[in-house]
Protein backbone atom coordinates (compact mmCIF):
# COMPACT_ATOMS: atom_id res chain seq x y z
CA UNK A 1 0.00 0.00 0.00
CA UNK A 2 1.20 3.90 -0.95
CA UNK A 3 1.04 6.16 1.68
CA UNK A 4 -1.31 6.16 4.22
CA UNK A 5 -2.61 9.50 5.65
CA UNK A 6 -5.15 10.77 8.31
CA UNK A 7 -8.26 11.56 6.91
CA UNK A 8 -9.53 13.44 10.03
CA UNK A 9 -6.65 15.68 9.93
CA UNK A 10 -7.30 16.70 6.34
CA UNK A 11 -3.81 15.50 5.31
CA UNK A 12 -6.14 13.23 2.54
CA UNK A 13 -5.09 14.95 -0.72
CA UNK A 14 -5.91 14.15 -4.49
CA UNK A 15 -2.50 13.40 -5.18
CA UNK A 16 -2.62 10.45 -2.66
CA UNK A 17 -5.83 9.14 -3.27
CA UNK A 18 -4.76 9.13 -7.05
CA UNK A 19 -1.91 7.58 -5.71
CA UNK A 20 -3.23 4.47 -4.22
CA UNK A 21 -5.67 3.91 -7.24
CA UNK A 22 -2.74 3.84 -9.62
CA UNK A 23 -1.21 1.05 -7.63
CA UNK A 24 -4.01 -1.05 -7.12
CA UNK A 25 -4.74 -0.92 -11.17
CA UNK A 26 -0.83 -1.97 -11.70
CA UNK A 27 -1.15 -4.69 -9.19
CA UNK A 28 -3.96 -5.92 -10.54
CA UNK A 29 -2.90 -6.10 -14.26
CA UNK A 30 0.52 -7.08 -13.89
CA UNK A 31 2.71 -8.38 -16.06
CA UNK A 32 0.95 -5.93 -18.36
CA UNK A 33 2.11 -2.86 -17.62
CA UNK A 34 -0.62 0.20 -18.20
CA UNK A 35 1.42 3.04 -20.51
CA UNK A 36 1.46 6.45 -19.22
CA UNK A 37 -0.72 8.33 -21.36
CA UNK A 38 -3.70 6.61 -20.50
CA UNK A 39 -3.10 6.75 -17.02
CA UNK A 40 -2.19 10.28 -17.30
CA UNK A 41 -5.96 10.55 -19.31
CA UNK A 42 -7.59 8.44 -16.23
CA UNK A 43 -5.89 10.78 -13.72
CA UNK A 44 -7.23 14.01 -15.13
CA UNK A 45 -10.32 12.67 -15.79
CA UNK A 46 -11.02 11.70 -11.96
CA UNK A 47 -12.26 13.24 -9.33
CA UNK A 48 -11.63 12.76 -5.44
CA UNK A 49 -14.02 13.29 -2.75
CA UNK A 50 -14.02 12.67 1.00
CA UNK A 51 -17.55 11.61 2.61
CA UNK A 52 -17.76 11.80 5.83
CA UNK A 53 -20.14 9.62 8.10
CA UNK A 54 -23.23 8.98 6.53
CA UNK A 55 -22.82 10.78 3.23
CA UNK A 56 -24.04 9.22 0.62
CA UNK A 57 -22.31 8.80 -2.89
CA UNK A 58 -24.66 7.08 -4.71
CA UNK A 59 -28.36 6.75 -4.12
CA UNK A 60 -31.02 4.61 -5.55
CA UNK A 61 -33.34 6.06 -8.35
CA UNK A 62 -30.67 7.67 -10.04
CA UNK A 63 -28.36 6.55 -13.17
CA UNK A 64 -24.51 5.29 -11.54
CA UNK A 65 -22.57 7.22 -13.92
CA UNK A 66 -19.33 6.62 -11.84
CA UNK A 67 -16.93 3.59 -10.17
CA UNK A 68 -15.45 4.59 -6.76
CA UNK A 69 -12.54 3.31 -5.56
CA UNK A 70 -12.29 3.07 -2.20
CA UNK A 71 -8.64 4.47 -0.97
CA UNK A 72 -9.71 4.84 2.77
CA UNK A 73 -12.42 4.14 4.84
CA UNK A 74 -15.65 2.08 4.23
CA UNK A 75 -18.62 2.17 2.74
CA UNK A 76 -21.87 -0.15 2.55
CA UNK A 77 -24.91 -0.34 -0.20
CA UNK A 78 -28.09 -1.17 1.12
CA UNK A 79 -31.44 -1.42 -0.55
CA UNK A 80 -35.32 -0.98 0.96
CA UNK A 81 -37.13 -4.08 0.98
CA UNK A 82 -40.22 -3.56 -0.89
CA UNK A 83 -41.36 -7.27 0.13
CA UNK A 84 -40.81 -6.21 3.90
CA UNK A 85 -42.26 -2.52 3.76
CA UNK A 86 -39.31 -1.16 3.14
CA UNK A 87 -37.41 -2.59 5.34
CA UNK A 88 -33.25 -2.05 5.00
CA UNK A 89 -31.07 -4.58 4.28
CA UNK A 90 -27.24 -4.20 3.77
CA UNK A 91 -25.87 -5.81 0.77
CA UNK A 92 -22.32 -5.45 1.29
CA UNK A 93 -19.16 -3.63 2.68
CA UNK A 94 -16.57 -1.88 1.11
CA UNK A 95 -12.86 -1.10 2.59
CA UNK A 96 -9.30 0.05 1.23
CA UNK A 97 -8.59 -0.78 -2.26
CA UNK A 98 -12.37 -1.84 -3.57
CA UNK A 99 -13.73 -0.49 -7.10
CA UNK A 100 -17.41 -0.50 -6.44
CA UNK A 101 -20.59 1.08 -8.22
CA UNK A 102 -24.27 -0.31 -8.70
CA UNK A 103 -23.09 -2.75 -11.35
CA UNK A 104 -26.23 -3.19 -13.11
CA UNK A 105 -26.95 0.56 -13.32
CA UNK A 106 -23.36 1.62 -14.38
CA UNK A 107 -23.44 -1.28 -17.20
CA UNK A 108 -27.16 -1.18 -18.29
CA UNK A 109 -27.83 2.63 -17.35
CA UNK A 110 -30.99 2.17 -15.11
CA UNK A 111 -31.89 3.31 -12.17
CA UNK A 112 -30.21 2.10 -9.23
CA UNK A 113 -31.82 -0.08 -6.44
CA UNK A 114 -28.78 -0.13 -4.27
CA UNK A 115 -27.97 3.23 -1.66
CA UNK A 116 -23.88 3.43 -1.31
CA UNK A 117 -23.18 5.17 2.03
CA UNK A 118 -19.94 6.28 4.25
CA UNK A 119 -19.71 4.15 7.40
CA UNK A 120 -16.86 6.18 8.54
CA UNK A 121 -15.18 9.32 7.11
CA UNK A 122 -14.36 7.96 3.61
CA UNK A 123 -11.43 9.27 0.74
CA UNK A 124 -13.10 8.03 -2.68
CA UNK A 125 -11.49 8.33 -6.58
CA UNK A 126 -14.74 8.98 -8.82
CA UNK A 127 -14.09 7.68 -12.20
CA UNK A 128 -17.11 9.01 -14.77
CA UNK A 129 -18.13 6.13 -17.24
CA UNK A 130 -16.33 8.38 -20.39
CA UNK A 131 -12.97 8.38 -18.59
CA UNK A 132 -13.16 5.09 -18.09
CA UNK A 133 -14.37 3.96 -21.86
CA UNK A 134 -11.90 6.29 -22.87
CA UNK A 135 -9.51 4.30 -20.82
CA UNK A 136 -10.42 0.73 -22.10
CA UNK A 137 -9.82 1.67 -25.99
CA UNK A 138 -6.63 3.50 -25.16
CA UNK A 139 -4.69 0.94 -23.30
CA UNK A 140 -5.39 -3.13 -22.68
CA UNK A 141 -4.09 -2.95 -18.85
CA UNK A 142 -7.28 -0.69 -18.34
CA UNK A 143 -9.97 -2.98 -20.58
CA UNK A 144 -7.64 -5.66 -18.66
CA UNK A 145 -8.34 -3.88 -15.22
CA UNK A 146 -12.35 -3.77 -16.03
CA UNK A 147 -12.58 -7.41 -16.43
CA UNK A 148 -10.67 -8.30 -13.38
CA UNK A 149 -12.45 -5.65 -11.60
CA UNK A 150 -15.89 -7.47 -12.64
CA UNK A 151 -14.47 -11.01 -12.48
CA UNK A 152 -14.06 -9.87 -8.32
CA UNK A 153 -17.95 -8.86 -8.58
CA UNK A 154 -19.24 -12.07 -10.36
CA UNK A 155 -17.35 -14.20 -7.83
CA UNK A 156 -18.55 -12.25 -4.62
CA UNK A 157 -21.67 -11.84 -5.75
CA UNK A 158 -22.56 -15.61 -6.46
CA UNK A 159 -20.61 -16.39 -3.20
CA UNK A 160 -22.98 -13.92 -1.08
CA UNK A 161 -25.93 -15.39 -2.64
CA UNK A 162 -25.57 -19.00 -2.06
CA UNK A 163 -23.95 -18.60 1.86
CA UNK A 164 -27.18 -16.92 1.89
CA UNK A 165 -28.98 -19.43 0.51
CA UNK A 166 -27.44 -22.40 1.77
CA UNK A 167 -25.33 -21.81 5.64
CA UNK A 168 -27.15 -21.56 8.69
CA UNK A 169 -27.06 -17.97 10.75
CA UNK A 170 -24.60 -18.96 13.36
CA UNK A 171 -22.25 -20.31 10.61
CA UNK A 172 -22.72 -17.70 8.41
CA UNK A 173 -21.31 -15.45 11.02
CA UNK A 174 -18.59 -17.14 12.11
CA UNK A 175 -17.69 -17.34 8.40
CA UNK A 176 -18.04 -13.19 8.24
CA UNK A 177 -15.72 -12.64 11.02
CA UNK A 178 -13.26 -15.40 9.67
CA UNK A 179 -12.99 -13.76 6.47
CA UNK A 180 -13.68 -10.10 7.36
CA UNK A 181 -12.07 -9.65 10.73
CA UNK A 182 -11.62 -6.11 10.69
CA UNK A 183 -15.02 -5.61 8.99
CA UNK A 184 -16.69 -7.31 11.70
CA UNK A 185 -14.51 -5.07 13.97
CA UNK A 186 -15.28 -1.69 12.55
CA UNK A 187 -19.45 -2.12 11.19
CA UNK A 188 -22.29 -1.47 14.25
CA UNK A 189 -23.62 -4.96 15.47
CA UNK A 190 -26.95 -3.73 13.98
CA UNK A 191 -26.08 -3.18 9.99
CA UNK A 192 -23.72 -6.63 10.89
CA UNK A 193 -26.99 -8.31 11.74
CA UNK A 194 -28.98 -6.47 8.27
CA UNK A 195 -25.45 -8.29 6.40
CA UNK A 196 -26.33 -11.59 7.50
CA UNK A 197 -29.90 -11.55 6.95
CA UNK A 198 -30.64 -11.33 10.97
CA UNK A 199 -32.65 -9.51 13.73
CA UNK A 200 -30.09 -7.72 15.80
CA UNK A 201 -31.60 -10.09 18.63
CA UNK A 202 -30.81 -13.58 16.73
CA UNK A 203 -27.12 -11.90 16.50
CA UNK A 204 -26.79 -11.31 20.19
CA UNK A 205 -28.28 -14.83 21.17
CA UNK A 206 -25.37 -16.14 18.43
CA UNK A 207 -22.66 -13.54 19.90
CA UNK A 208 -23.55 -15.09 23.69
CA UNK A 209 -23.39 -18.75 22.44
CA UNK A 210 -20.06 -18.51 20.91
CA UNK A 211 -18.73 -16.42 23.81
CA UNK A 212 -19.91 -19.01 25.98
CA UNK A 213 -18.20 -21.83 24.20
CA UNK A 214 -15.09 -20.09 23.91
CA UNK A 215 -15.18 -19.23 27.65
CA UNK B 1 -25.46 -15.33 -37.99
CA UNK B 2 -23.32 -17.07 -40.02
CA UNK B 3 -24.29 -20.30 -41.71
CA UNK B 4 -26.85 -22.02 -39.71
CA UNK B 5 -26.55 -26.22 -40.14
CA UNK B 6 -28.41 -29.03 -38.97
CA UNK B 7 -27.59 -30.53 -36.05
CA UNK B 8 -29.85 -33.35 -36.25
CA UNK B 9 -28.66 -34.34 -39.27
CA UNK B 10 -25.63 -34.67 -38.42
CA UNK B 11 -23.97 -31.55 -41.12
CA UNK B 12 -22.80 -29.50 -37.69
CA UNK B 13 -18.81 -29.64 -37.84
CA UNK B 14 -16.04 -28.14 -35.93
CA UNK B 15 -15.50 -25.31 -38.65
CA UNK B 16 -19.41 -24.04 -38.31
CA UNK B 17 -19.20 -24.11 -34.76
CA UNK B 18 -15.98 -21.96 -34.76
CA UNK B 19 -16.61 -19.54 -37.17
CA UNK B 20 -19.99 -18.90 -35.21
CA UNK B 21 -18.13 -18.26 -32.24
CA UNK B 22 -15.28 -15.78 -33.98
CA UNK B 23 -18.46 -14.21 -35.48
CA UNK B 24 -20.04 -13.41 -32.12
CA UNK B 25 -16.17 -12.33 -30.47
CA UNK B 26 -15.83 -9.46 -33.31
CA UNK B 27 -18.94 -8.12 -33.38
CA UNK B 28 -18.51 -7.66 -29.44
CA UNK B 29 -15.35 -6.17 -29.29
CA UNK B 30 -15.70 -3.87 -32.49
CA UNK B 31 -14.13 -1.34 -33.14
CA UNK B 32 -11.20 -3.69 -32.10
CA UNK B 33 -9.86 -6.00 -34.55
CA UNK B 34 -8.69 -9.41 -32.61
CA UNK B 35 -5.48 -10.04 -34.30
CA UNK B 36 -5.05 -13.16 -36.67
CA UNK B 37 -2.35 -15.35 -34.87
CA UNK B 38 -4.29 -14.55 -31.70
CA UNK B 39 -7.58 -16.22 -33.09
CA UNK B 40 -6.00 -18.82 -34.98
CA UNK B 41 -4.31 -19.67 -31.45
CA UNK B 42 -8.29 -19.81 -29.77
CA UNK B 43 -9.43 -21.98 -32.40
CA UNK B 44 -6.19 -24.33 -32.10
CA UNK B 45 -7.35 -24.85 -28.31
CA UNK B 46 -11.24 -25.18 -28.86
CA UNK B 47 -12.94 -28.27 -28.86
CA UNK B 48 -16.29 -29.10 -30.49
CA UNK B 49 -18.87 -30.98 -28.79
CA UNK B 50 -22.37 -32.25 -30.13
CA UNK B 51 -24.27 -33.02 -26.72
CA UNK B 52 -27.13 -34.81 -27.09
CA UNK B 53 -30.56 -33.53 -25.00
CA UNK B 54 -29.97 -34.57 -21.08
CA UNK B 55 -25.88 -34.49 -21.80
CA UNK B 56 -24.46 -32.63 -18.92
CA UNK B 57 -21.44 -30.61 -20.08
CA UNK B 58 -20.76 -29.77 -16.43
CA UNK B 59 -21.81 -31.07 -13.53
CA UNK B 60 -21.91 -29.65 -9.80
CA UNK B 61 -18.80 -31.05 -8.09
CA UNK B 62 -15.95 -31.02 -10.22
CA UNK B 63 -13.82 -27.30 -11.58
CA UNK B 64 -15.07 -26.08 -14.13
CA UNK B 65 -12.03 -25.45 -16.28
CA UNK B 66 -13.36 -24.46 -19.16
CA UNK B 67 -16.21 -21.76 -20.67
CA UNK B 68 -18.70 -23.17 -22.86
CA UNK B 69 -20.19 -21.08 -26.10
CA UNK B 70 -23.67 -22.09 -27.27
CA UNK B 71 -23.47 -22.83 -30.95
CA UNK B 72 -27.04 -24.05 -31.68
CA UNK B 73 -28.95 -25.85 -29.14
CA UNK B 74 -30.68 -24.77 -25.64
CA UNK B 75 -28.50 -25.16 -22.55
CA UNK B 76 -29.62 -24.20 -18.42
CA UNK B 77 -28.32 -24.78 -15.74
CA UNK B 78 -29.55 -26.31 -12.49
CA UNK B 79 -28.72 -26.77 -8.39
CA UNK B 80 -30.16 -29.38 -5.76
CA UNK B 81 -31.82 -26.56 -2.78
CA UNK B 82 -30.39 -28.07 0.61
CA UNK B 83 -32.82 -26.06 2.23
CA UNK B 84 -35.59 -28.07 0.47
CA UNK B 85 -34.59 -31.51 0.69
CA UNK B 86 -32.39 -31.25 -2.70
CA UNK B 87 -35.50 -30.33 -4.75
CA UNK B 88 -34.24 -29.24 -8.19
CA UNK B 89 -34.00 -25.63 -8.80
CA UNK B 90 -33.48 -23.82 -12.76
CA UNK B 91 -30.97 -21.24 -12.39
CA UNK B 92 -30.79 -19.81 -16.38
CA UNK B 93 -31.37 -20.66 -19.70
CA UNK B 94 -28.09 -20.37 -22.46
CA UNK B 95 -29.33 -20.20 -26.12
CA UNK B 96 -27.64 -19.25 -29.10
CA UNK B 97 -24.55 -17.22 -29.01
CA UNK B 98 -24.13 -17.49 -24.98
CA UNK B 99 -20.44 -17.70 -23.59
CA UNK B 100 -21.28 -19.28 -20.32
CA UNK B 101 -19.82 -20.98 -17.55
CA UNK B 102 -19.80 -21.73 -13.51
CA UNK B 103 -18.13 -18.34 -13.09
CA UNK B 104 -16.94 -18.95 -9.61
CA UNK B 105 -15.75 -22.62 -10.47
CA UNK B 106 -14.09 -21.15 -12.99
CA UNK B 107 -13.00 -18.06 -11.92
CA UNK B 108 -12.02 -18.87 -7.89
CA UNK B 109 -11.09 -22.52 -8.73
CA UNK B 110 -13.72 -23.82 -6.29
CA UNK B 111 -16.08 -26.96 -6.95
CA UNK B 112 -18.93 -25.98 -9.05
CA UNK B 113 -22.49 -25.41 -7.38
CA UNK B 114 -24.15 -25.59 -10.68
CA UNK B 115 -25.11 -28.48 -13.14
CA UNK B 116 -24.83 -27.36 -17.31
CA UNK B 117 -27.50 -29.71 -18.80
CA UNK B 118 -28.47 -29.92 -22.47
CA UNK B 119 -32.60 -29.16 -22.95
CA UNK B 120 -32.26 -29.89 -26.88
CA UNK B 121 -29.10 -31.35 -29.06
CA UNK B 122 -26.52 -28.85 -29.32
CA UNK B 123 -23.47 -27.22 -30.92
CA UNK B 124 -21.12 -26.43 -28.31
CA UNK B 125 -17.21 -24.68 -28.75
CA UNK B 126 -15.56 -25.54 -25.56
CA UNK B 127 -12.53 -22.66 -24.64
CA UNK B 128 -10.49 -24.70 -21.80
CA UNK B 129 -8.66 -21.62 -19.30
CA UNK B 130 -5.39 -21.93 -20.32
CA UNK B 131 -7.00 -20.96 -23.57
CA UNK B 132 -8.88 -18.10 -22.76
CA UNK B 133 -6.18 -16.82 -20.60
CA UNK B 134 -3.42 -16.98 -23.35
CA UNK B 135 -5.66 -15.39 -25.42
CA UNK B 136 -5.89 -12.37 -22.93
CA UNK B 137 -2.35 -12.03 -22.83
CA UNK B 138 -1.88 -12.20 -26.61
CA UNK B 139 -4.59 -9.46 -27.74
CA UNK B 140 -6.21 -6.57 -26.45
CA UNK B 141 -9.69 -7.88 -28.45
CA UNK B 142 -9.69 -11.35 -26.55
CA UNK B 143 -9.57 -9.35 -23.34
CA UNK B 144 -12.24 -6.93 -23.89
CA UNK B 145 -14.57 -9.91 -24.91
CA UNK B 146 -13.84 -11.54 -21.05
CA UNK B 147 -14.75 -7.99 -20.12
CA UNK B 148 -18.11 -8.03 -22.18
CA UNK B 149 -18.89 -11.51 -21.47
CA UNK B 150 -18.31 -10.86 -17.55
CA UNK B 151 -20.72 -7.69 -17.53
CA UNK B 152 -23.21 -9.28 -19.42
CA UNK B 153 -23.06 -12.42 -16.63
CA UNK B 154 -22.71 -9.54 -13.41
CA UNK B 155 -26.06 -7.42 -15.10
CA UNK B 156 -27.94 -10.69 -15.46
CA UNK B 157 -27.35 -12.40 -12.28
CA UNK B 158 -27.83 -9.20 -10.64
CA UNK B 159 -30.74 -8.47 -12.23
CA UNK B 160 -32.39 -11.97 -12.11
CA UNK B 161 -31.56 -11.81 -8.06
CA UNK B 162 -33.79 -8.46 -8.23
CA UNK B 163 -36.48 -9.91 -9.99
CA UNK B 164 -36.89 -12.79 -8.24
CA UNK B 165 -36.87 -10.73 -5.10
CA UNK B 166 -39.50 -7.44 -6.24
CA UNK B 167 -41.82 -9.43 -8.76
CA UNK B 168 -45.08 -10.78 -8.10
CA UNK B 169 -45.32 -14.77 -9.61
CA UNK B 170 -47.36 -13.60 -12.39
CA UNK B 171 -45.27 -10.23 -13.48
CA UNK B 172 -42.20 -12.70 -13.55
CA UNK B 173 -44.20 -15.10 -16.10
CA UNK B 174 -45.48 -12.35 -18.13
CA UNK B 175 -41.76 -10.79 -18.00
CA UNK B 176 -40.51 -13.57 -19.03
CA UNK B 177 -42.17 -14.32 -21.63
CA UNK B 178 -42.15 -10.42 -23.30
CA UNK B 179 -38.64 -10.95 -23.37
CA UNK B 180 -37.27 -14.65 -24.09
CA UNK B 181 -40.35 -15.43 -26.24
CA UNK B 182 -38.28 -17.96 -27.76
CA UNK B 183 -36.90 -20.11 -24.79
CA UNK B 184 -40.43 -19.92 -23.82
CA UNK B 185 -41.92 -21.93 -26.23
CA UNK B 186 -38.85 -24.55 -26.53
CA UNK B 187 -38.60 -24.92 -22.52
CA UNK B 188 -40.96 -27.90 -20.72
CA UNK B 189 -43.47 -25.84 -18.90
CA UNK B 190 -42.17 -27.40 -15.55
CA UNK B 191 -38.58 -26.12 -15.96
CA UNK B 192 -40.83 -22.56 -16.95
CA UNK B 193 -41.51 -23.33 -13.28
CA UNK B 194 -38.37 -24.11 -11.67
CA UNK B 195 -37.02 -21.30 -13.64
CA UNK B 196 -39.86 -18.81 -12.03
CA UNK B 197 -39.62 -20.09 -8.89
CA UNK B 198 -43.58 -21.56 -8.89
CA UNK B 199 -44.64 -24.97 -8.47
CA UNK B 200 -46.16 -26.15 -11.83
CA UNK B 201 -49.51 -25.91 -10.63
CA UNK B 202 -49.36 -22.27 -9.37
CA UNK B 203 -47.74 -21.51 -13.23
CA UNK B 204 -50.71 -23.54 -15.02
CA UNK B 205 -53.40 -21.33 -12.60
CA UNK B 206 -51.53 -18.18 -14.04
CA UNK B 207 -51.22 -19.42 -17.47
CA UNK B 208 -55.20 -19.95 -17.13
CA UNK B 209 -55.69 -16.65 -15.89
CA UNK B 210 -53.70 -14.69 -18.61
CA UNK B 211 -55.72 -16.86 -20.72
CA UNK B 212 -58.71 -15.79 -19.60
CA UNK B 213 -57.88 -12.13 -20.01
CA UNK B 214 -56.55 -12.17 -23.57
CA UNK B 215 -59.82 -14.30 -24.89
Amino acid sequence: MVGRTNIETGKVTRETALAAFSYRLKTAVAPLVPCAAAMERLHRGARHRILSKGDHILRAGTVADEVFFVHQGLLRYYFNDPNDGGQERTGQFFDEGIVVTDAESFLARVPAKQNFEALETSSIIVLPRTVLNAGYDADHAIDRFGRLMLEEALVGSQRRASRLLTLQPEDRYRLFVETRPEIARRVPQYLIASYLGLTPESLSRIRRRIAGQVG
